[in-house]
C-alpha cells in the first residue's frame, strides 16, 4: 500500500464508481460478484475493474467473484469516507441552493451542515433543511460543527476572497464551482470544477 | 495536427482552462503575454503551458510571447468551440434550472436554447429566459433549434430512459448529471459528472 499517494484523480475517480455500483449492490442484496457481471451491470470494462483492484490488493476469485460488503468497506476506508465528512455551502445563490438539497449527498458520506452567504436578502432565509447564514459566522459554524470540506459557489469575482476565509475558518478541502483559477494556500486541498470545461471536452468531438 | 484524436481529457481540459485565461486577457486589452506571466497571473505551470502549446505546434517567441488574439482562435478552432452550439436541458429540478440560468455559460460558446420536463407542475413555467416545455416535444425542438449537446439533470431512475429519448432526437452529445452510469449508444459522445466523486477526490487527501 506504499503506493497510494501516487494515486492519480482519474484512479480515485474510477474507485469512487466502484464503491457507488458496491452500494447498490448491497441494496439489492447481491453478495458476491464477478468483474465480469460487475462490468455487464455497469457499463464498465471487467479488465480495468480487475486490474484497479489488484492495485490495491484485492482480486477476485475465480467462478466466485469479489466479496461486495468486503470490497465495499476496503474502498470506503482507501477514499477515506468510511466515515462522515462535515461539509458546508459559500454561497446560496442557484448553484449553492440546488447542492444544499443535492439528493445524491444523501446517500454518501458528505453531510452538509451549513449554507452562508453574505447578501442580507438571503440570510435567514430556508433552504430544505439548512437556514442561510452571514458568512461573517463562518469562522464560528466551521469550529462549531467541525466542518472539514467547503463547497464554494459564490460568484467569480467574490472567490478568491471566500476562499481564504475558508482557510482562515480551518476548512481543509474546497470544491470551488466559481469559473476562476484560485490562488491556493498549501495547507488546503482545491479541486475547482468548471462546469464549461466539460460541455467543451464534449465539443471537442463534435468538431 | 495527425495525433489530435490522442488527446486525453486531462489535456483538454488543460487547454479549456488556457482558453479562459486568453479571453480574460484579451479583455484586459493584453496583446502578447509570456508563458511565465501567464503562469504567474492564473496560478498555472509555465512548463506545462510550454509543453501542451508546443504539441499543437504553438511555440511563444522568446521575450516577446503568444499572441494572444491568435491563441484564443486556434484553442477555440482545436476545441471546436470556435462556432455556437445550440444546447438543451433535460430536466427542470434544482440541478437543470441553476445550470439554465449559470452566468459561466453566457461568455461560453454553449447556447441554452431549451429547458425540458415531464412533470405538468413545471412546463410552462418560466426559468430566466425559458419557458420549461413539455419532454414529449424534444424531438421536434433538438431538431428546430438543431441542438446538438443535451445536458441530463434527471433523477437517477429516469436517466436512461431520457438518454435514449435525447439519442433518438438525434443530440451528438449529453453531459449527465445524474449519478447512474447510462447504457451508452456508440454514435452520442457522453460525459458523466457526479458531483459526489468530487467530494471522493477531496476526502481522500484528507485520511
Amino acid at each position: 500500500m506504499s503506493h497510494q499517494d501516487d494515486i492519480s484523480p482519474l484512479a480515485l475517480n474510477r474507485i469512487s464508481v466502484y464503491l457507488r455500483c458496491l452500494r447498490q449492490l448491497q441494496e439489492q442484496e447481491v453478495h458476491r460478484i464477478s468483474s465480469k457481471e460487475m462490468a455487464h451491470r455497469f457499463h464498465l470494462s471487467a479488465a480495468q475493474i480487475r486490474k484497479d483492484l489488484a492495485y490495491f490488493g484485492e482480486f477476485g476469485i475465480r467462478g466466485v467473484g469479489y466479496d461486495v460488503a468486503h470490497l465495499r468497506e476496503r474502498l470506503e476506508k482507501l477514499l477515506g469516507v468510511e466515515r462522515e465528512h462535515p461539509a458546508i455551502i459559500v454561497g446560496a445563490g442557484r448553484v449553492g441552493t440546488a447542492l444544499a438539497q443535492f439528493p445524491g449527498f444523501r446517500t454518501s458520506s458528505f453531510r452538509i451542515l451549513g449554507l452562508f452567504d453574505n447578501d442580507p436578502r438571503k440570510v435567514g432565509t430556508r433552504q430544505g433543511e439548512l437556514t442561510v447564514r452571514h458568512s461573517r459566522e463562518l469562522g464560528t459554524v466551521v469550529a462549531d460543527v467541525g466542518a472539514e470540506i467547503a463547497i464554494l459557489t459564490v460568484p467569480a469575482e467574490a472567490a478568491q476572497e471566500n476562499y481564504d476565509a475558508l482557510v482562515a475558518a480551518g476548512i481543509k478541502a474546497v470544491l470551488n464551482f466559481a469559473p476562476v483559477q484560485l490562488e491556493l494556500d498549501p495547507r488546503v486541498r482545491a479541486k475547482t470544477v468548471d462546469l464549461t470545461i466539460f460541455l467543451e471536452e464534449l465539443a471537442y468531438f463534435l468538431r
